[in-house]
């Protein structure tokens, strides 16, 4: 299954996907795809919805409609750093013996098509290509893979839009440079771990202004899906509808030689297999 | 004016402390102190009703009920680092040139008298009495002085209680030590400006098993609430109702000859003068 948000920015209504045209409509059972959704079991009642909507025809075409993220914003986004071998070397850093961890706003939360903004101060905005897992439960010290398998709703193709100046130079705490709006979009939709087969066997994809930067595969990532929802729940309790960014693959700005970063034009194109694509416009700040 | 929420945990209900033994209900009217409370003029609104409240005679006794926190869980909780010069040298570290940030998961707010658990594994948890700013309005790109301090919805004392090996040994970032659920004691109250007087006049304290081990006032500040609010609104938005730990003054068991930490069993007392008290008992993992 696979869960999308269509409509403006602020009151987006949950739909399931039927195909690349079509959806199910369930915001007449839904609110939204936000912490009591997950929590009440709302992705088997809405998978059950959808087959018996789908059964009728009651099926409508997405048209022109806005695509927002695919979940409502969540209690924390949660990031992964250097989750990538490649890209650790890439930005001159070890390899982490264990998940490094940062947060991002959570209202820097936007869809897969609507603009990026780069801040007031940048010089440095950068690209991260990235798998997100959608938590589906409250999760605390679990201890087994089978609870973490458990604990995954499902997974988003999200772009981990970050400042490198903000991040690195100005006190050594990342959030600084992963917080601005917009910096967070997701989707075009959340899809269940039946839909997209291994979850260590996606590519991942990049492209600025038509040219390819990053091309990865999660079969590289240091630590899987599974491994990083049943660590962070040793530190935190995860809840319902928590996202977290597992990393990126190599190919960011600032691994390039001389660095390169956004400037107001470029045109942003990312996918995963299995869970869609993305478009970005890059504007300038307000 | 000062807020409070009081009731079982998840269920508090929003009230207006009239004083140390007599509130007046507000629940009628607020659902809760949360974003859409600050954003649409609730504090006005809460004081002009609690003043007919009271008035009128409408005054209830606190009796034993549980006191929550005094606002409902915030879209961030974000941090200040080393934000006390003092603080600095005795955790070994530089005073920074400007703001450190980082974040603590908003699930970490418990009231101000309720148990403050040691997370499994740890062997270094501790205590930082701080002022906690709670924000009145969307702001981002703040440009005076005068619009940080209209962002400023009031002041709260917090306990930012910390995992140190988790903090600084586990990969560098903070928030995997600033986490754990029970680790973000606030209240008894929000006060608004007006009710506390020079915010940079402060005396905070304290206490473990009666001992006294912190002693600081907030004249020691490096940046002050009106500086913090300004400067963070650069890198991210704002929303109402978020919760900012403004830095700890010296006197944490980091610190301490030989270090020091938290055991099941220790009572913390702390304050800040026109804030109130709290008071926790430290328990075991669960």
């Amino acid at each position: 299954m696979r869960l999308m948000r269509i409509g403006a920015a602020g009151r987006e209504r949950p739909v399931v996907r039927v195909d690349a045209d079509h959806y199910v409509d369930v915001s007449d059972r839904f609110g939204d795809y936000d912490a009591a959704f997950f929590a009440s079991g709302g992705i088997a009642e809405a998978r059950a919805l959808a087959a018996e909507r789908v059964a009728a025809g009651a099926v409508s075409a997405f048209g022109g409609v806005r695509i927002g993220a695919p979940i409502a914003r969540p209690h924390q986004i949660l990031c992964v750093g250097l989750n990538y071998a490649d890209h650790a070397a890439e930005t001159g850093q070890a390899v982490p013996a264990e998940p490094i961890l940062f947060t991002k706003a959570p209202n820097t939360l936007i869809g897969p098509y609507d603009d990026v903004r780069i801040p007031r101060g940048s010089s440095r905005t950068d690209w991260e290509v990235e798998l997100g897992i959608v938590v589906g439960t409250r999760a605390s010290y679990l201890d087994s893979d089978e609870q973490a398998r458990a604990a995954i709703a499902g997974y988003v193709l999200v772009n981990d839009v970050s400042e490198r100046e903000f991040q690195n130079d100005r006190g050594g705490q990342w959030v600084k440079g992963k917080s601005a709006e917009t910096f967070n979009p997701a989707g075009p939709w959340l899809a269940t771990p039946d839909e997209i087969g291994d979850v260590r066997a996606l590519s991942l994809w990049l492209d600025v202004d038509g040219v390819r930067r990053q091309d990865g595969t999660t079969a590289t990532m240091i630590f899987d899906p599974v491994y990083l929802v049943r660590y962070i729940s040793q530190f935190m309790v995860l809840e319902p509808g928590d996202l977290i960014n597992t990393g990126t693959p190599p190919g960011v700005g600032l691994g390039m030689t001389p660095p390169t970063y956004l400037v107001p034009g470029n045109v942003l194109r990312l996918g995963i297999s299995g869970l869609g694509e993305q478009r970005q416009t890059v504007v300038g700040p307000r």
